[in-house]
């Protein structure tokens, strides 16, 4: 072992995989920080950072399960499992290696939230998400439920348009409304399409499944322009091949990688808001992320993650921490030219 | 035994201990039904029931942990363990022995609300519990966070004007807002007071303890004119002792009988939205409550209870039920003119 | 969404996905109730129900774990995630499209039993079952342990003679005795080989797996004229493949479906009475029930799920939640002249 | 530490506190083993056994939670944690200061129950039971339910006549049937007065609380010549005092303890199969038994004990364990001469 | 509420109670760090922290469970639910008001300890602590096992002197030696009498209890001088009463507070190594130390928290964070010259 | 069924499988017992045992979660549901039919390990192994944490010279220190190597995945000669091809069986010590297992199975029983000149 750290990894306050902590203070509107500043002071190279793993501790938005509010909480106490060499893509995720332009990566901490508000929150969240790309940080979000997308959308696509999204999900979130309210976890994809957040037309949604409420649950996604990839031919095509698609699908456009963990099937992913019985396999759904090299994502999440119904093997936690660490080294990569 | 039940009390849909099932549609916008019609149907001797069980499965206003949504279902299956006779009280808690002039008591299943949407839900919690008021059925509601005790503190109110308030909790709720939001479970008490929903010179709040923001978190609840008993001066007045207490505080108003399960110790109470060490123990709980004879209570709830932290052992919906229990028996002994 | 509830799913007394509450009160002796009164009350045309999901909440026949008497309280809990249209099949399974004949789906309540009684239980499940086929509805059993099917095996070979079994378990259940009791989880096969209830030339056990007492656990199986298919088998046979077998065997008769959720792994369904090791995944499991079509099913059970083994994240009633929604498809299929 | 060990007390099959293992053998049948030969062979000095711990592990007769039958496993498990001096009476509880005539402590291994038959297994259990007393070995059962103790119980009374009983329940297990089932865990004590294995005039349950089918639930008991004591009662009185009260009232008698851990509040005891809220402290209920000087007991039981409700902490059957020593040092002050 | 937040408690990397961070660095052998500049650099006047939480997190040196080096991280999770306002006390205990010669309270993160090596760990905490003590810098360290304190007083001797020892805890931790380690959490409190870093004559074990393996065991920690108080005298003792005896025995001397979770009974401290029936209620183990003003602490643990078994409620975990608090409220009354 | 046992499976105290009972009390240096003797003496038919199951209770050595000496118990209680035919080999893998040259299967009890000290446990371990081996007794040890492994492989190579390695296993485990300790769990290969317990040449790890400190982690270990293979080119192996390469690594040395339970997926084996997501399925993990016939195994083991993660369903547990019932078979095959 290179010892990379001082002490064991159960030591210490908890961030993402023990990067160091950079709050987000002056996107939450601290007068007496900036992100500049604060996140560049982590940089021992005295650079800026390239990405910050960002919290966002919010689960208003649910429909079955609440309890996503302590994702970001789970996901970090479980990541400090990560170590920062990717060994199949031969890349170091994060730390010394990782940097391309003295560039690093830290945890930024949670974004402020309202809970009960949807749409301040929403707003909250675009705001953190936008002061950090205003100063070229990539932001990898740890949900909460999955209405925290669209506070992510608004971000990237006030700096880049409209994005291609590629989201892993086991339901299109395309309804309308849920007992009268439109910011939902279930109507988070057509929200972003309404809002022109997301094009359709180069957007992709896999691993859809399960009963639905109607015919039109899965046809309106389609009418709205989106490709849905239903869990079994996903699990029928090789993780290699799906990046293929994938990749023709965005077409080089700026691009959104989501992950909603329900994705997985809950022998592996028990502690989500509405478990899908019949999805991914742990070891399928991190070869999909891992493959999607060639794409240039400017921003990632992985939403979803309700730890009440995690303990005490806290197994969802620890493959979420471990999709987000996909979803790093896809980073990486980008950062040097690699991928 | 005297064989009450056709089979095993894990028989059977799970209402509330049991209780004839009478869902509150018409309260709900279902013009296909009627909340008399509905709820008197189920008297085997024709009669309208004189109490109904209802839950409130909201949990949108909670500070800390969520879950309360699965409130109603959990203290429903704990519920079954419930027989009708009151031994202490001589009394037949529901059941034949139960009625006078002819009532009964049913489970009216649970109020539609709108999770994500405070305002709205407490309209709807309102509206419901004014349905069945204006028929005369008094209710006991299954929380749900605090907030829901708004909605129905403004059922009670519009029939009977403001109301004496005696409650068990560990903290006031008086909080002006939370992050901006009036409507949450640390601001009911103060919002009931400003709609004059409860008479503060007649209201009580018994639990009280732990740590706070400033010495204004209870210096404002005393200003609005609340009397607050701290748990050691609880815990050390006899319950007899205490309900005369409250019976003088109360001046023979129209009250209203509230606990939320933080009340109680959390070696007791584990599975609660905002848990506070200190808390009463489970037998004090249930004795303070069984005092409380010889009030005119129109309302009653437990709220609180997050039964995703309470497995296995399910001793917080336990005991939640066991508290609503003695509340019925109090509305017997009321019914009966015995107490 | 189209919006087919008044409210959030987990609103309300848990009946299975949500339905209609049509108690089986006749059929458990009660002389003010009848099931074609109460079944067909339950449709609003007017019409009576061509489906009835009923529990039995009996497991003192256990080997090992106990607890299914909890079944199906915790599979109609995990059910309300599930919802009426089946995308795969293009059937609505529930509500008013899976109507043929003016008939509906309904949840019967559960079958008084006889804790520590298993042959009076045995014989109430019969008398139950044989009550609602008598007037021509389908039952849907959620067990309770497997013994449970010997009580409907009687109910439905009483109206249609013996009956093609297709049982997805570990296990072939044919022991003939355990420590001197005839009536077990583990002899329930043998019996109803022995009472004629099955024609096992035309009966099928797939998912077989595991160490053995000796190989006469096995043999004996066989030899009773059953097909036993083992898991290695059974996972490389291809789902469309493995329903044209089971066509064959069954050749057209009336047949009983049964699944033991012991034929999936640990992993996806660790809430078991006799665990085995090396099952079927939740997605195999799934596909293989789906794929049944052309069969003429009498009689449909999910059995052996012991809750207590569940928490905190349910996947065990969740996937027997979902494994009773693909034989409601079925069924929906079969009312429908569609499968 | 005076070292009784020779490695840390996880370590080893677990046996009661690491006692040595004498199997039952020949008790259950098995001509190749005796009693006497395998229970006195465990003492080095090659004496006899003077107690034996012995597990029942039967739960066929439970009313509402089943699991118990994998109480004696957890027990065990947690009464490793015991060590053999007892500061409080001055007595070595086992081991070698433990010894008076020769005789010893052991752990005799479970007795060979019959699931789902009870009234072969009550035969069992006092076959098994007579077996150990017949060589002057006492037993301290480990339930199990609390049907168990009747099979006990006829054990002791065929060699000492009807019995006084002392127990701590929360209910009187009065009823005369359960759904026509006579051998019942709410029956037990019943039958014990019928059978005349306990005189009832010499008899009292502590710990009674809780709602009732109907006032004849205690009046029926009373009737039968118990004396009840409720749990307010008891807990108001101390435990000399009580114990001085038992004393009186078992009048110098062979007697037996029983402790249903019902009697203990569900914060301490959640794991049980009647959980009953407003029961006793866990401290209180050592305190209860430990004071029980000066009787002589020629049985003791633990049961009710249900393991699946009682992870991850297993506080229920390290309370089981520890009440279960208590009467270990009663029985060693008997033996001694000094209690 | 004053907001003292600008989200809720449940955002944010997890300090203790939400206080500024201040890595230990320098103390961990980081010479790119120094604990004045960084702990110092905490406080927005300027100033150096009075107080800092630190985290053992290890359990190398438990004889029954494993698992306290989660104890820190658990901790820092439930203790944001505490406020800064001590409305007993009527002191700010941490935050603006807090201070006294610009002091403030800070989380400095963990120790660096070494898994599997005792000795190592002890001494690194000894150093860790030395160089905090060195800027007048008081620790409150979270374990982590008992062993934990050698290494915490071996600092605050080596600046102080022996220390008067008052701890709470169900065993004296005498022993000599376990399998002949001797550095174990069972021999703590004779290695610290042996190397004289406590003056056994002002020291004070209470809550002691439970089964011993010999009368040695009490004895052999009385023949060192210390005093220990059995849990029957001091749960009969009010807490005012025995804050004064403590005063007493400590007679002005500089002392050190501990609290070994296992002094409280398993109801409301499950989760800790070495769990003994019968101890301290949540609300008397808060005011035993709430009542302990006068005394001149210079240093504070609380330890033996093993969160693997305080799923799902986490009661230890936040009955340990609400001791903390109480010694934290000590240290600022000792601060601001009132306690 | 052929009743092998006087009473159901979870009857009785807990030995694997339900084995006699042998304590290895002499290789634990008790001089009042031998290895012979009581090893011997458990057979009916006079001779000696073939192999024993032994516990090594030892979690000091590990580097994310302890509760490993939790592991053995675990393991016996769920082996209870084995039963003694192995239909897929056809072989007896215990029971009379097991028995080749008059040996049987025992369960040999624990090796006695201190706790805290990594030296002294592997040589107790070692002399435990090596007093078994040296009378022709086969061990098959269940973990403990894989430090466990060190102190097998010498007592193994002492009599067999360096043997050939075949593990399963996530990670290599060849660091050189943890943190300064040499003896720790993942630097347990490499100190086997510099031992020269094993031959490299001869050695392979299979299921190796995960993120890395550096590429050298994994580079170490090729360096030193083992053969790698990565759970992608595993799981894409069928498992008789996969034996066969086994076979021709190991050339007919006499071998090593270790299965670190890691090296499965944490949706099969959540309770470990270390998880790493991705690996093998459970039926995978049994394939891969049983397929290894025709190798000269001189010892086996299962190890860091952490109980604590395993509530409530304990399928990691089940299954690592279910593995070391494979070796179990491959040994009986051996015994009897079948594989």
């Amino acid at each position: 072992m290179t010892a990379p750290r001082r002490a064991p990894r159960y030591t210490g306050v908890r961030t993402f995989a023990g990067l160091p902590h950079a709050p987000l203070a002056s996107a939450l509107g601290d007068a007496s920080a900036s992100p500049a500043g604060g996140l560049g002071g982590t940089d021992p190279a005295g650079g800026r950072a390239a990405l910050a793993v960002v919290g966002v501790p919010f689960d208003t938005a649910t429909s079955w399960r609440a309890g996503a509010r302590f994702g970001p909480e789970a996901i970090r106490s479980a990541s400090v499992l990560l170590r920062p060499w990717h060994p199949l893509h031969g890349v170091e995720v994060f730390g010394p290696g990782a940097i391309a332009n003295a560039s690093a990566v830290v945890d930024a901490g949670d974004v402020a939230i309202t809970p009960g508000n949807a749409q301040r929150s929403v707003e909250q969240i675009a705001q953190a998400l936008s002061a950090l790309g205003s100063v070229g940080i990539t932001a990898l979000a740890l949900g909460g439920d999955h209405l925290v997308a669209l506070g992510e959308l608004r971000a990237h696509a006030s700096l880049h348009g409209p994005l291609a999204l590629v989201l892993f999900d086991a339901h299109a979130d395309t309804w309308d409304d849920y007992y009268g309210e439109r910011l939902f976890h279930g109507t988070v994809i057509r929200r972003a399409v309404e809002e022109e957040l997301i094009d359709p037309a180069r957007s992709l949604i896999a691993g859809i499944r399960g009963s639905l409420y109607a015919p039109s649950d899965l046809d309106d996604a389609r009418a709205l322009g989106l490709e849905l990839v239903q869990i079994d031919e996903l699990r029928a095509t090789p993780p290699g091949a799906f990046a293929a698609r994938v990749r023709d699908r965005v077409g080089g456009w700026p691009a959104f990688l989501g992950f909603d963990i329900d994705a997985v099937d809950p022998s592996a992913a028990p502690a989500t808001g509405t478990p899908e019985v019949g999805g991914l396999l742990a070891g399928e759904a991190l070869a999909f992320v891992r493959e999607l090299t060639g794409i240039r994502f400017v921003g990632y999440d992985v939403v979803e993650v309700s730890p009440p119904y995690d303990a005490p093997g806290q197994i969802t936690s620890l493959l979420a921490a471990s999709v987000a660490y996909e979803m790093l080294a896809l980073a990486a990569l980008g950062r040097l030219g690699l991928g």
